[in-house]
Parts: C-alpha cells; sequence; structure tokens
C-alpha cells in the first residue's frame, strides 16, 4: 500500500476516513434502536457502505470497527500485534526472543518508515563534506522519514531544527541513554541548527509511582548528563515539560491543536491505552508532539510556524510521531522528518532494552571504572565459546556477543573493529580480551563524562533552561 | 446513603472502589481467556467478590459495570439518566418537557448538594451583617457544597477565594450570562476577597468550529463585559485558559495531578464522552477543575496551598466539580465550596436555557432599547389568559411566565414583585402591563451596563488578564 505517512498534506487521511467510517456505524445503530424510519436507516447505510469503499481505496484495507488502519497503529486495541518473530516495541516496552535483537528491517515495513541506505549516507556525506557519523556507518541510526526533503532544505539554506527528549524516570542515566544526544550533538555540529531538548517529567509524573517534585529533580539531574554531551548552550534550549508549559505562549496551543485532531479511539489503537488508564495518559500524546512545531518555541523563532523539525530518537518513540504527522497537515503545520536508531542492549543481551532500574543490566554514567569493569566481566553476554579450546577452533560470534556490540557504539576506529571481528570470528580473539578492549573504551569516555558533568553548575542548567533567543535569526 | 460528595479526605472514594472492582473484573476475564490455573482464577474471583462487597458497603449500591456510582455521576455510559420527569442536564445541555423549568429539588437529591435553606441564608446575613441578595431571597442560587465551611472560615478569619468562569462561544452576552458575575460581585464585596475568573477558551476551541484565534478573540471581548459588572481590578484576576497556561508555574502542574487521578471510565460516566470524542476534550475537566485550588495561581496565593476556593455557578458546571471535590483529597488540597443557580429561562419559556446563536431567545447586552421592547414583547412567554375578559376572571399564572420570571431576576423591589405577582394572579394586571415593566427594568439596566462597558479599554483588559498580586496578603 502507499506510503500514507510520507504523502503530502491529505484533506481526509486514513484515521479520518477510519473515523467517519466509525461515525456512520454509529448512527445506523442509533437510527435502528431509536426505530427511525425505514427510508432514514436505508440511506445511512447506503452511505456506510460507500465511506466502506472509500476506506478501502484509500487504505487497501478492509475496514474493521475498533481497529484503526494498521500502518498508522502498530499495536491493535486487543494488545501488541507482534510480528512473526514475536518482536514488540513500543513506547514502554521492547521485547524480542532474538538473541541479536529486534528485527529492524521488519520494524521499517510495519512502522512503514525508510531505511536508511547506502545512497542517503552518501547524500549526507555530500552535502555536509563531513565524515557520517559511526552510528550511520555502522546502521544504529537506520531508519528515517523525509531526511531527504531536510538535506532539500539544507542545501537550499532553508532553516530547520532539531528535536529529542527524554523520560526523566530517575536520576540514573546508563550509556544507552546517550545513543541520541551523541548523534544529535553531531547533527547539530556538522548542519549548525537550533536544538531543542525535551524532559518529559510530566510524562513520568503519570506513568510511575512519583511525586511532581521528584519527577521535576530527575528533569534537572538528567539535564546535566545531557549538558556533559557538550551541546552548545547558544544553541540548544533544553526544557522540563512542567515548566515549560508555563512560560510559554506557544507551547499549549499547540498542544490543544493536537489534542482536538487526535480521538481517544486513535490512541487506544496506537499506544494500547484503556478505559482504566488515567486522562493524563490519554493526553499526554499531544505533548510529546507539540515541540516538532516551531510555534512552539516563539523565543527562538519568533511568529514562524514552517520551521521543518528533525527528530533523532530510538524507534521506539515512533509511534508518538506517526500520530504528529498524520496530525499535522490537518492543522497548518509541517510533518517533523525522523531519524530512528536502534535500541542499545542490555549487558545479558539484546533480547531487551537496557533498564535504569537494574544495576546490571546497564554501565551507569555515575559507575567507577572497577564498577565498569567487573560489569562487563561479570555480565557481558558473550558469544565465545565455553573453552579456550573450542573459541580457537570454532571462533565467536560477534552477531549475539554484547560486548562487541557495544564496540560498535562506542569504537570509533573503523579498521580496529573490523579486525577485532575478523579475529573473535576466526577464534584468535578470546572474549576476556574482547572484554578488555570494551572495558578499555568505556573507561575513559565514562570518566571524561564524570569529569565534564562535574562542571555543569546549577546556573548552567538554569541558563540552558531559560527560554530565550539562540545564536540563529529568524 | 451517606453523602459521599461532603465527607471528608477519603482513602477510598467510591470512585477508586468501582475502578478497581472493574480492573480486577478484568483481570478475571484475562486470566480465563488466557487459560490460567484454577487456583489463580479462583483467587482472583473471590477478590472480585469481596470488592464488590466493599464497595456496596460504600455506596449502597450494587456494583453494575460500565456505571460509576450514581452520586458521582449524573450520566450513565449510555447517555443521560434523565428523572422520571425527563429534566436532562449537564455542562452542554439542558432540557426539560415542563413550562415551569428544570426541577430543582429533584437536581438537588440526584447531584447529592444541599439546599440553600432559611438556616442558611439567615447565617450569611449574620455572619456578614448584610441583607442577602435577591438571588438568594429568591431561591435562584438554591442549592450549594459547603458553604456552612466557608462561613466558618470567614467567621475564624481563615481567608478563601472566589473562582467563576465562562465559556466564550461568541462575542456576545446575554442577559443570562450575567448571573453568576452579579451573584460573585455580590459575594466578593460581602466578604472581601479575591476573585479569579476563567475563559475557557480552549474548551470553546475544543468543542466548536472555531480557530485558536477566534476563541481567544471571543474571551476578550467577553472580558469587558465581565469587567463592567463592575468588579475591583485590585481584588479581581480573569485569565483566558490559552494564555494562562503558558505564563503560570502553578496552573499546569495542578491540571497534570488532576489528570493522573480521573480516568477515562469516570470522566466517560461523568461527561458522556466516547471513544469518538479527541483527547482534548477528555483532558478538559482538569483545567476547569485545577483553578479550585490557589497553587493554581502562585502570584497570588504565592505558595498557599490551602486557601479554599467557593465557586459561585450555574448548577450545569457541578459535575466538574463533583469530580474535582472527588479528587481534592486525594492529591493533598481541599475540596472546593460550591454555590448553585439555577437556569435563567429562555424568552421562549423555562423549557430551555437561552442560546447565544438564537437572537431571539435572549436580551442580548447589545440590544438597543426598541430591540427589548420588541423582543419582551414579541416573544416573551406570557402565562396570561387568551382575552382580557378570560384574564380578569382567571388572573395570570406567574410560574410560567416568562416576564414575571425574569422580574424575579432583575427586580430588586421585594415588595414591589409581591405586589405585581398577587395582581398578576388575580388578573387585576395584564401581560401587556407586566411586560411593560420588565422592558422598563431591562432597558435601563442594559443601557447602563453598555455604558460601562465602553468605558472599558483594551489597557483596563490587559491590567485584569495580567498575572499579578491582588490586593490580599498571603
Amino acid at each position: 500500500m502507499a506510503d500514507i505517512q510520507n504523502g503530502d498534506s491529505c484533506s481526509s487521511s486514513p484515521l479520518e476516513l477510519f473515523e467517519r467510517v466509525t461515525a456512520q456505524g454509529e448512527k445506523v445503530r442509533s437510527l435502528k434502536a431509536g426505530k427511525a424510519s425505514t427510508e432514514e436507516i436505508d440511506a445511512a447505510v447506503k452511505l456506510l457502505l460507500s465511506l466502506k469503499v472509500t476506506y478501502k481505496t484509500a487504505t487497501g484495507q478492509d475496514y474493521k470497527a475498533g481497529s484503526p488502519p494498521v500502518d498508522f497503529s502498530p499495536v491493535s486495541n486487543n494488545g501488541p500485534i507482534t510480528t512473526q518473530d514475536e518482536d514488540f516495541v513500543d513506547p514502554w516496552t521492547v521485547q524480542t526472543s532474538n538473541a541479536k535483537g529486534v528485527d529492524y528491517d521488519k520494524l521499517i515495513v510495519r512502522f512503514g518508515s525508510s531505511k536508511i541506505d547506502k545512497e542517503l549516507i552518501n547524500r549526507i556525506e555530500r552535502v555536509t563534506g563531513k565524515t557520517p557519523h559511526r552510528f550511520l556507518r555502522r546502521g544504529i541510526f537506520f531508519s528515517h522519514r523525509d531526511m531527504n526533503q531536510i538535506l532539500d532544505a539544507y542545501e537550499n539554506k532553508k532553516p530547520f531544527y532539531l528535536y529529542t527528549g527524554r523520560g526523566p524516570s530517575s536520576e540514573a542515566m546508563h550509556v544507552g541513554h546517550l545513543i541520541p544526544f551523541i548523534f544529535t550533538k553531531w547533527l547539530q555540529e556538522i548542519f549548525n541548527v537550533p536544538l531543542v531538548i525535551q524532559l518529559t517529567d510530566d510524562e513520568k509524573y503519570l506513568w510511575k509511582d512519583l511525586t511532581i517534585e521528584r519527577a521535576y529533580e530527575y528533569a534537572i539531574e538528567n539535564a546535566k548528563d545531557i549538558i556533559a554531551c557538550g551541546f552548545d548552550i547558544n544553541k540548544t534550549f533544553i526544557f522540563s515539560d512542567l515548566d515549560y508549559l508555563g512560560m510559554s505562549s506557544g507551547y499549549y496551543k499547540n498542544v490543544v491543536k493536537v489534542q482536538k485532531h487526535v480521538t481517544f479511539n486513535q490512541v487506544k489503537g496506537i499506544f494500547g491505552f484503556t478505559d482504566s488508564d488515567c486522562i493524563g495518559k490519554i493526553s499526554f500524546p499531544a505533548i510529546q508532539a507539540a515541540p516538532s512545531f516551531s510555534s512552539s518555541f516563539p523565543q527562538i523563532f519568533k511568529d514562524k510556524k514552517d520551521i521543518q523539525c528533525l527528530i533523532p530518537c530510538a524507534i521506539d518513540q515512533d509511534p508518538y510521531f506517526r500520530m504528529t504527522r498524520d496530525v499535522a497537515p490537518r492543522i497548518g503545520y509541517l510533518k517533523p522528518a525522523l531519524l530512528h536508531s536502534v535500541f542499545f542492549p542490555a549487558l545479558q543481551g539484546a533480547q531487551t532494552k537496557m533498564s535504569a532500574s537494574d544495576p546490571n543490566t546497564s554501565i551507569f554514567l555515575t559507575d567507577t571504572p572497577k564498577q565498569i569493569k567487573t560489569k562487563i566481566n561479570k555480565h557481558a553476554f558473550s558469544g565465545g565459546k565455553d573453552t579456550i579450546e573450542e573459541h580457537r577452533k570454532y571462533g565467536g560470534n560477534c552477531e549475539v556477543d554484547v560486548s562487541y556490540m557495544y564496540l560498535t557504539f562506542f569504537l570509533e576506529d573503523d579498521d580496529k573493529l573490523e579486525q577485532m571481528k575478523q579475529a573473535y570470528t576466526s577464534g584468535a580473539l578470546l572474549t576476556g580480551e574482547l572484554k578488555k578492549v570494551l572495558i578499555e573504551t568505556l573507561q575513559p569516555l565514562i570518566a571524561a563524562h564524570q569529569q565534564r558533568r562535574k562542571q555543569i553548575t546549577d546556573e548552567m542548567v538554569k541558563q540552558f533552561m531559560t527560554p530565550r533567543k539562540l545564536a540563529f535569526d529568524f
């Protein structure tokens, strides 16, 4: 079927059609229940049938009550839709039974996004004159929506901006949490564009057993780790939802605009909400959607409503932005473009996302060199063989080896990585030796992060989080 | 059954119990569907049954799936619950088949509020030393929640504040819209307390076919009519939701707190929302709830979270505040107290509320003396007899006569009103003569309003709507 997500402004989106069929169905039922005249019922049924035909033409799918168009919605009303190999991905849960991790090619098909292929990577290099980031070279950012539009804009000297974020569920961040920020920092540098970073403390308050005050504290602590990634204070605005919603003349207006154009049926389909969920959760997707529109930041973009947004994020956040892209043309805004990353594997293996609540699944940004060493040696899942003899004979399996996977994220040197892959696969390199390389890569990286974080004062956090003009003219 | 709404802080409200039974029911169903072990299912069923007993003990009602506790919820999931005589009241629709209007005594029983009786009116007079307002003397404000708490507070010199509001659905306001403001102004004068006035332009944007900009314009225009009622600029803060949410460090936080503690099931039960409603409508009740808490206005109350709120409003707004009162103790806040008014009848009769969209159902604040005269003579429903002879013989019926009803709202002189009632009932006073009295009462009243409104500058509106300290110390 046509890629509805990448289509231009459409007066009737599949979801709107779905809603219209549903509403007409309800009308027919109420006419019948109300014992309306045969003519009235017949006319209503006729309209219902014709709407169903329109729906099928537009979506290639039969209308099914309670199931919004599939391409728009990764989860059905009855719970998750899983691919044949049982991967499950939504903003709160990522699960796969495969030791290699989620099947990302299948996810691209299911989510209706596009693969970041060699051609796109080459174009990024050509347009910016910079070597593509290792996350691009190694398929860590693997999927996109409308990235070519962004490159067109850049070539035509049309401005755009970056938007990413984090849900501050605890004080502690682990190395996996750095991925979107490392990449976003690189994007900001090569494109030289404004960046807004959302801390969804309101979301964490709604979803977790936290007070508002605690959620906000976590946001501030997380902001320090984010700033320590090296963002340019003149080009970056970091905001807590709880704070910024009460400080912006544009944000709430955009939230309400989104909220007017998304029904409960839709968020039920997209996020799996139920009637027992609180109304805060049900309306939250609009809060994550609104920063995709430049008018949410009048202090940066003045009255400009047409500055396009590029969102680098992990693929599990895509449901929010599929919804945003569906709504955008209906409220007169541009659809945000997206760059999706894979998930960072837990030490125990790629079957699950790392968890900030289990210290042994992750390397935390607060870990000491000794903790890093112990965790990797003790917990990093090995693709090596059980004995040295067998390993020398049969070699290790990089596809499931967590130490090797981590090196693909953090070791910059392509040649060295390739050498190790060959040596490990052949059996020349032992698991302990591979782990040693990872330990020696992560220890200085995390020590340097801790060093930078120590320099971050409350005053700097306050500056980053103050709504203000950035170093760009709009 | 016990008045659950007026009870103190309760760890398990009827609604919470309802939710728990519902959730446990869902668990039992999913265990059965998932083919869980017999022991597991039995244990879950046992808990379900015991929860149902607790629910019945607490509410006096049997648990019924999909129907939240009746005292809390005027409408069921299947639509309105109407009393035997078919009155229907919710924030968007008021209907009755009775020419005398809604049966307010029944509404008090159904909503679980308390009647404003002679004793309470006497206490207000005793405590304030002021003659009770004609709206109290004549039962126009007829119902309350916790007004005695407010009077206790006043006697003990404990501060409280007033909160009322308006949904700016158009530029045009009619005389009926003045009722809560006339009364609120009187309350502010006799108690000398801060007042906040909410203009729900976000609500009107969500419910109507309006742009955000237009809804905001209506809010500003309506603010002028409200200011023209004579509110003290040093004691009154007027706010548009679309504006103030982006200007307050306290408002959004309270909105999210309420949103965390109200489920879709609950708003479905209270307001009749469906799955096809947009998520903006579904979460809106929290926006109307939050100004009931003093911490939504830090510029007025500083960090004080325990200043009680008194809300004068028409009875159709009560569902919002029943919800608010249910949530308040669970988020550590005081329940707001309420004073409820009857509806202002349409010129055509008390069966419906006046409509701002039909010019002939109402006297507008912009009407000329001539328009007022024509509308009343032509459209005001008469309780008189068809011929002068019959009228002289049998007399008129004040209970259904709209001109007489209007006079109860606007004629201050009790003796004159009583004389007219007797003369009309006896037949001595003709319909035309009664209408003449009303015309002569409304013409100067509206002319004076127009005169005052003309004096309202944009600068004054801006001042009233600027978040600021009022003339009270907290």
